[in-house]
């Protein structure tokens, strides 16, 4: 199949959007967590230790998630090897924010006292499932683009696999926040979130950037004049065996 | 761009598992309905009229939405021109059916006594969104497609817009339709929630029987192998003037 015509017009000023409601959408849920929901500490309070989940999440699950499937398209003048390595490793890192975010809800339930159940809600469902659909993701990735490394044919038939299963969990991730954010407006605002107090507006503000942002990212990922087309670099990587 | 070769293994039988999906979906959202939540009145009792909310939006919204969107592949040996016809009646039933979803959620707020407030949730903001994106898409489309019809560089040009906001108008309809397990589960239910009882279990069922319904539908739209090709008829249809 023939490449589609790279034409940029329009992708820095997306992208920059798109980079600004990732932004205010981590620090919104920041200052929510911050302001109205008592701020943050450790074990010392599995309450307010609590507060580390959203904030945590939202930054690995969806800001750094988002900015790695991108790495392509916002530095497509780079080599495919160095984007390859970008692209994992800010999945480590997104990966390592995930787990504290997932310790920090553990801890909020198991230290509770009396203690509360987990894993029950239709968040921590979805929730879970794209965390471990992000790890499936990202061993099968390593061992199909990095380490052993398969042949050609095999990275090309599973590439379309990875960039779905990227774009469902990133999605799920998503939608896994959206309803975290219902469950704690209803289990703290109860009735008050009907006469939506300031907090409501704001969660449901944040709800508002979490569906733009994504919709933005997904537009600038499946665009085809945004793809990122092979260097001549690429090409020799691939036939010197030095990829 | 050269169109990519048409390849059908899997298909009919992805189509059918996902077919099922949408249905055992609807099906359980109306026995949960029914069963848990009291069954189906009018406006004799608000609070149980609310129950139609539910079962429309899924019948509407995202089962007859979905199907709308997979006729073009299900029924790829048809003329463009009468798939058109049924993606376009389609969603006026859908239409249909959801505005009826809509009066009964409206009654069950406006009616109950005292009333209660409307449209505060990121469910109901989200879901809302859905259906003015929805409303819209198809008057776009009818304008650009059918009545008075552009001309045919406008519609190419048209043609990924309109794509793009149905696939993102069904997505916002299954995560408004999550959000809305999750408010029903959290009033209702409330702390028995943790404890997952028979309803609970029955909640995030349907929740993850969405989730993969989703999924199912999103790959069959998006798989490249699996588009229809244009039929010879399609080309005479557009030269000939008589589309």
């Amino acid at each position: 199949m023939e490449a589609p015509q790279q034409h940029l017009q329009g992708f820095i000023t997306t992208f920059g959007v798109t980079q600004g409601f990732g932004a205010v959408t981590v620090i919104l849920v920041t200052v929510w967590a911050g302001h109205y929901r008592g701020g943050f500490t450790w074990r010392s309070n599995p309450d307010i230790e609590f507060n580390w989940h959203p904030v945590l999440m939202t930054l690995g699950m969806i800001f750094l998630y988002a900015n790695s499937i991108m790495v392509y398209r916002a530095f497509r003048n780079n080599r495919k090897r160095r984007l390859k390595l970008v692209h994992m490793l800010t999945h480590v890192v997104a990966f390592i924010v995930v787990i504290i975010g997932l310790v920090a809800v553990f801890d909020s339930h198991n230290l509770h006292n009396p203690p509360l159940p987990n894993l029950y809600s239709l968040h921590s469902w979805i929730g879970l499932s794209s965390v471990i659909l992000f790890a499936c993701q990202w061993v099968s990735g390593f061992i199909t683009f990095f380490f052993p490394g398969l042949q050609s044919p095999l990275r090309a038939a599973y590439m379309p696999v990875h960039v779905f299963f990227g774009l469902a969990g990133f999605i799920s991730a998503v939608t896994a926040a959206l309803l975290g954010l219902t469950e704690k407006a209803l289990w703290t605002l109860k009735e008050d979130y009907g006469k939506l107090p300031t907090e409501a507006i704001m969660i449901n503000f944040i709800g508002a950037l979490l569906v733009a942002f994504a919709g933005l990212v997904i537009y600038l990922v499946t665009e085809p004049r945004f793809k990122r087309q092979p260097l001549p670099e690429d090409e020799m990587l691939l036939t010197s065996g030095l990829e």
